[in-house]
């Protein structure tokens, strides 16, 4: 199915691994591109990330994350713009495709506010983002995430969202886990043609073990991964695929098994 | 805000009670309408719940609940079937508005063919419940169940699912819990003008202590309520408000102390 050049491993699949870790990792497994978190990267150091990934040759498909627009006093929303400015920085130095968005919720933010915010948060951050040339993935979250996590929930929003700038500066992140149960998804894909930066996949397990690290391997659950591939390229997407799999368990085996598997999975489901 | 009036006990909000003790428990607390559930139906019996409801003087805004039409097997599928029109009967002897349809999922069933499973199964129903006097109401559940519990997750998919049936027969059942995280709900339910055949309500808490059991009373976490109920009434739904709280913690309290909660944020908040 998927070829393995398309492969790239979000770091956040082996959590207990340092940037250098999850480099090597890739290198040993035929990996070409990687996704890195900046709690990482803070780490191992910005200039010691670039410098492990320039050296294995691998390319950045994207930085994790920026965003986390939603707060409910102005001092905190001026510390998030802040911090998103030097996760533009970041993602410059690292060359990645996108600075991938989670837009932030809060639960003492009505959740129509809570969108004004991410539109006023993104107005602050676009022109500098342009400036240092990175683009913007905004990641669409599953609505169970509504009211913790992101309060961007579907593609078509998402798509309202970047409309006002320009396809090439602002995008969206496409992850199969977010949008696989949308009876309207393969609908909304086709709209993003020409707005989409990034695509990841996993899978939907039942029963859920944790709504947060309960994320399963490609294979093991009920999102068809292929079919949405096929439906994002005739889109006009070509780049790097990330596996990105939050799960404890995952997280607590051994670092290569995970890493085979990968591998595995995606090159015969993907 | 509320008149009380409007007030329908669901009762899952009350699960370790019999029908008995929850019809008891409305007139203690002056609500004036009820929502059954069928495994407590089939507990007391068909015949002794609808004397309870009857002598008791309540309206009965719901049978919870039919659906369940996706199934691996076709054998499965028609017991599915059966029980349907038992649950048809059971909403007739009960006089209730609607028979609320939770409409199925399952793991071992691609998305998109337990969609059709269920435009199939309404196909079978419908004819029946006609024949019945009894209205078909439609649950979208939250995204998180498409998994598991519901194909249908959207008002709109929902309405497209309805679409075939004359707006007597086949409508929607809103509960906020499901879509309040919905960027296009408003939308949607003005589109639902017509359909509503019920309204639910509780509250989306952060952070959710189960997918399941974990639900909120009205006022204790991220939803609106009360512009739901304004939007819903907008679009022409005057009929009764269930409020139906599945929350272990909650079940493990005191039930009258409950139902004083429920009457108090009702017609505070909702």
């Amino acid at each position: 199915m998927a070829d393995l050049q398309r492969l790239s491993l979000n770091q956040a699949t082996v959590q207990n691994w340092s940037v250098q870790q999850a480099v090597e990792g890739c290198v040993r497994h035929g990996i070409p591109s990687i996704a890195l978190w900046r709690h990482k990267i803070a780490e191992a150091g910005l200039d010691a990330s670039v410098k492990h990934v320039r050296d294995a040759g691998l390319h950045v498909s994207s930085v994790c994350r920026g965003g986390m627009f939603v707060a409910p006093t102005t001092e905190e929303r001026r510390e998030r713009t802040i911090d998103n400015f030097r996760a533009v920085d970041e993602a410059a130095a690292l060359q990645a495709d996108s600075l991938v968005m989670v837009v932030g919720a809060s639960p003492q933010v009505a959740i129509a506010d809570a969108r004004k915010m991410v539109s006023d948060g993104l107005a602050e951050l676009v022109p500098y983002a342009r400036k240092h040339g990175v683009k913007i993935g905004l990641e669409p979250l599953h609505p169970m995430y509504a009211g913790d996590r992101s309060v961007l929930n579907t593609i078509d929003q998402s798509l309202a969202m970047a409309s006002p700038y320009s396809a090439d500066e602002v995008g969206l992140i496409l992850d199969t886990f977010h949008f696989w149960w949308d009876p309207y998804a393969y609908e909304q894909i086709k709209r993003a043609a020409g707005r989409i930066f990034g695509f990841h996949v996993c899978d939907w397990i039942v029963p859920m073990p944790d709504m947060l690290l309960g994320r399963g391997m490609m294979g093991d659950g009920a999102i068809d991964n292929h079919g949405f591939r096929m439906a994002v390229e005739a889109a006009g997407y070509n780049g790097p695929i990330e596996v990105e799999i939050f799960n404890q368990a995952l997280w607590n085996s051994d670092g290569d098994h995970v890493l085979a598997t990968v591998v595995e999975r995606f090159t015969k489901l993907v």
